[in-house]
């Protein structure tokens, strides 16, 4: 973690730095600063937070920042601001070198340069270790996907008892809406105690748009694409989750595109392993799409085809690394990625398909058990 | 917003900058570029999210990564990398001068200087108008309230019915724990379409400090706090409301601090307008309770009495500025800040009550209904 003798410094909100909390344990909704000395591990908290650090936090010390702000009085006789604190903090260290990650912000960076600290960025991955997940994270992630099948189960049980009329699918009387399968999602998964902070259940020209959340009502015989990517409140992790569905007949075009998604997964699962370049699984995939007629690019003034990548790792972050898309990464026993092809055209709708996997030695493991059916 | 020529310049994710989302009004998982050139405002996105950029967002012109890839390879006979396309970019508009908000990261500041640029940063409120709300805004953040007053008067409807046994309160025969009232809040929440990553239900030791989310059992005559802030899902706004209870009878000591409490915020509705000085207020609550004989500091090793601010700016971020604490800070009309005062002690338990205001000409007005009874 600490070549060199330099120190780590994070100054974020853990709440939404996943490195911060990876290094700490602790959850915070406010910047606080982390920093790793000479193998040690320090927070600098405030009043409101110094004893829940103590409690909660994994590090080795954690110093409180009106104390400090009293030993700066006594020592400089002037009010300390937060900067003086740092630096002080820092220099009682004998800190001089500091490694930031990517995302470390100007307004620290920019100041303690100013006050003599050499900084340097490291982009992410930032904790290498954090990409590789122990089987306790395994067990986190798998656990949340459970609660996303329950999840889907229901809704997809809901589009199945749905009737069509004149084009629109009706459950109960009323129209079958987007955000109708979405609350049926949610609550349910809220129940498990996973937090969907957005859920896509997008259908016909919605659908298109892999990122478009959805909106108003589903359609018989268009695909209904369902992607759900919730975190475990408990363990802090993620599940990602993608199946695409069609109540009644799916069309022709539509058929084929399901094949050539659920062949482009089946080509991820035959070549993911350790020492695998995931670039070389994303091109075979598009090369097969294109092969069997599926062309990417822009048509008709828009992006059509497979125009994102196969997958990405998942753990602490909903997106985090490795990727597994045309940038060259070599696999790891241990990563967690998703396996998301997709297929996108005007004409015919969307559909992706999504498991997670984790990388073994001689292979990958399918941590997704939920069956792979189009029309319903 | 735009003076002396500096362009601005975000990168950033909007679903976790608050900033970029209120400039764009477009919601992206990952990092996307947005600049103000000019008073022109511009977007540069992937294949991923460039249809659904150039449909949703509020910008002037939405580029394609990708079309800039094929103008920079066919000028440069070279592939770009996504520093080169952010460079070319502000090339081809002659921009110099860049302003950044502070959490403007290291990663792109450090390599966009050292190709040039002169990057200034600016801490937050880095767009001073979003301290000010607009009708729509304080109408959103009030419809989020009304959830969450829906949402807790259930909870508190369930631990009215609970009946103590041995000190620890039952519903329906079972123990009812913190964990329990909170998913009956969070579900409620998300039957109105509010997302509530975190909610505090705290009762006796861990309602002594203020960031417990709490756990357990709730106990008879011991105080409950709950802290409940979701995001409403579809303005993004958030709401931010709190309220202490006992089932039973409250200690003489915990009716004090409930009396002062309930003060506390009575001297910010008295006091808070444009013109004044929050930090003003915050210390005229500190020294009121000061007055009562609530102390603040540690004791006992750990803090205790009134040890975070009052309140602090609620819209797209839950803590935003202005701040009402011990830092000076003007209140403007439009201004919506929390008011909630607190005591802790530990040979008492804790007390917080949590209001919001929006800030007008003459005085406050209160967009919180929900009525404060102690013992239930």
């Amino acid at each position: 973690m600490n070549p060199n003798d330099q120190a780590i410094l994070i100054i974020a909100a853990s709440e939404i730095d996943a490195n911060l909390y990876y290094a700490t344990k602790f959850l915070a909704p406010d910047a606080f600063v982390f920093a790793l000395i000479q193998g040690k591990k320090h927070l600098l908290m405030s009043d409101l937070e110094v004893d829940r650090a103590k409690n909660q936090s994994s590090v080795d010390f954690v110093h409180s920042t009106s104390k400090l702000g009293q030993d700066y009085h006594k020592k400089y006789n002037r009010k300390a601001s937060y900067l003086d604190l740092i630096e002080e903090f820092l220099k009682n260290y004998k800190v001089e070198n500091i490694q930031v990650p990517g995302n470390f912000p100007i307004e620290f960076a920019d100041p303690l340069r100013a006050r003599g600290f050499k900084i340097e960025f490291k982009r992410d991955p930032f904790f290498e270790e954090r990409t590789v997940k122990s089987p306790k994270e395994i067990k986190a992630i798998e656990q949340a996907i459970r609660h996303v099948e329950v999840a889907v189960a229901k809704a997809i049980g809901t589009i199945k008892k749905s009737v069509p009329r004149r084009g629109k699918l009706y459950y109960s009387g009323e129209i079958l809406t987007s955000e109708k399968i979405k609350k049926i999602i949610n609550l349910s998964l809220m129940e498990n105690g996973c937090i969907a902070s957005h859920s896509i259940v997008a259908c016909g020209a919605h659908a298109v748009d892999p990122h478009d959340q959805g909106s108003g009502p589903l359609f018989a015989n268009q695909s209904i694409i369902m992607d759900i990517f919730p975190r475990d409140a408990e363990s802090r992790y993620f599940a990602d989750f993608t199946r695409t569905v069609v109540k009644g007949t799916a069309s022709k075009k539509l058929k084929a595109m399901y094949a050539a998604v659920a062949e482009g997964q089946e080509i991820a699962y035959r070549t993911l392993k350790e020492g695998v370049d995931a670039s070389e699984v994303h091109l075979a995939i598009h090369k097969r799409f294109e092969d069997l007629g599926f062309k990417t690019g822009v048509m008709n003034g828009r992006m059509q085809g497979f125009f994102h990548g196969t997958g990405h790792g998942l753990g602490l972050d909903i997106h985090e690394d490795p990727r597994v898309s045309f940038s060259k990464n070599i696999m790891k026993a241990g990563h967690v990625v998703t396996v998301e092809p997709g297929l996108y055209y005007e004409d015919a709708g969307g559909v992706r398909l999504e498991d997670v996997v984790v990388i073994e030695k001689k292979g990958c493991r399918n941590l997704t058990k939920f069956p792979r059916v189009l029309e319903i």
